[in-house]
């Protein structure tokens, strides 16, 4: 069955089915992350006149963040599967935003003719090897988690083809596989300037860790950010993550 | 001038000298990292018959560490400026440590004839570019925190070549430099396994990392832990701080 969340920011809403993912709180720290740093090179130039490509787009949760949060010219949103494409394109309508957002259901490895066409990537992208752990009974939350249709390298060396020189990669992943995306990263000449790391609670390990990267950047210069605190001691959710959730932050926000 | 300061562990001294580079704290988080993690393959199985080697040692501060923090078997230490090998060399006869614990004065690509004998390799490098920011106006200084005799590579490089198969490199560096080091980790086949940010306050950037990469290990399954914060609130250091630098900590520790 399909609903309707509103999503708080500015009266945006998305459709989402309970027979497929749903959209986490990863996704809302990439779109906060990926707004706050601004736009590409490290400077806070603005998203005015930007374009943006989100891989592997599912909802459409990001795409229609950032279009909330951001003055960004353009989204395209990729998507291979047909029905995560088409609830994505309805939210899209819902929301009133086909000027700026288009929903592509389409494979990521090919978007060749996209090539150097985006300032800006952002990518929630699926975090098990395609063999780990219990495949998901339902193959739409199974895409979205495996590496079943491409894996971590696919994203990566699109978003280094989709890239104009200078411009940003966005990425949210997950802490366990900071190696694999640090080696790729590199080796497609996307040179990682930001990690930070999200923690439950203040002295915990990082479960997720949110990356922006630029394509043709000088290596060396990782800034590595404090760590972003999910709840309190007392289980609440700390002022920042409220901040991130209940805030149409960026240059729009007023 | 040189003089000897009291390590308050087990009775160890070290001799340092006012005109050379003195050890700090990175050299204390080190030994301690390495001593806590045990020996190899992520598995704390003791240092009993076990070869470590010490990259760069200067004052001998690692090796004296450990020696007196676990029951490793035998330390070799290398150190290419005469004048601080001897002093290291010196420092090692006031500890009565010579069976267990011997200075090298040699550039450490040039240890072919140890190819796969350690189980254990640290080192604490230069961190700076041979050409970043200024020269310190004394060479010994410069050696120890500039890349003039030996860069990242070099030191990643020789810990494979030395480390037999399942050894553990330990190391400590800094997180700007995070992506060039698990870039050559990755390519040298030293694979990246835990990872520790330090921090100076609650809530800051980090300023130090350590990380432990396995000699041949399957890629993947990083371990982040969580930060270790060196000062509290109100600028005394902290009870894990604390525990780090006053504990005999390890096996031998009573």
């Amino acid at each position: 069955m399909e609903y309707i969340d509103d999503l708080q920011l500015k009266g945006l809403k998305i459709i989402q089915s309970d027979q497929g993912f749903k959209f986490g709180m990863d996704a809302v720290l990439l779109s906060d992350f990926a707004a706050r740093a601004g736009a590409v090179g490290g400077e806070r130039q603005g998203y005015a006149n930007k374009h943006i490509c989100d891989l592997g787009t599912g909802t459409g949760i990001i795409p229609i963040l950032l279009a909330g949060k951001t003055q960004c010219q353009h989204i395209t949103a990729v998507e291979i599967q047909p029905q995560m494409a088409d609830m994505a394109s309805r939210s899209v309508e819902l929301n009133g935003l086909q000027e700026r957002v288009t929903i592509l259901c389409k494979d990521l490895r090919d978007l060749k003719e996209m090539n150097q066409t985006q300032d800006i990537v952002t990518a929630n992208p699926p975090y098990m090897k395609a063999q780990a752990g219990l495949p998901n009974a339902n193959p739409s939350v199974d895409m979205a988690r495996h590496e079943v249709a491409g894996g971590l390298e696919d994203f990566v060396r699109t978003a280094a083809m989709l890239l104009k020189q200078g411009g940003a990669l966005y990425m949210v992943y997950r802490p366990d596989r900071l190696t694999d995306l640090m080696y790729l990263l590199r080796k497609n000449k996307l040179e990682p300037k930001a990690i930070r790391f999200v923690v439950s609670h203040k002295g915990k390990a990082p479960n997720v860790m949110l990356i922006k990267a630029v394509c043709g950047g000088r290596p060396g210069s990782l800034a590595i950010h404090p760590e972003l605190v999910v709840y309190n001691a007392d289980g609440t959710y700390t002022a920042e993550l409220l901040d991130i959730y209940n805030k149409g932050e960026g240059e729009t926000n007023g």
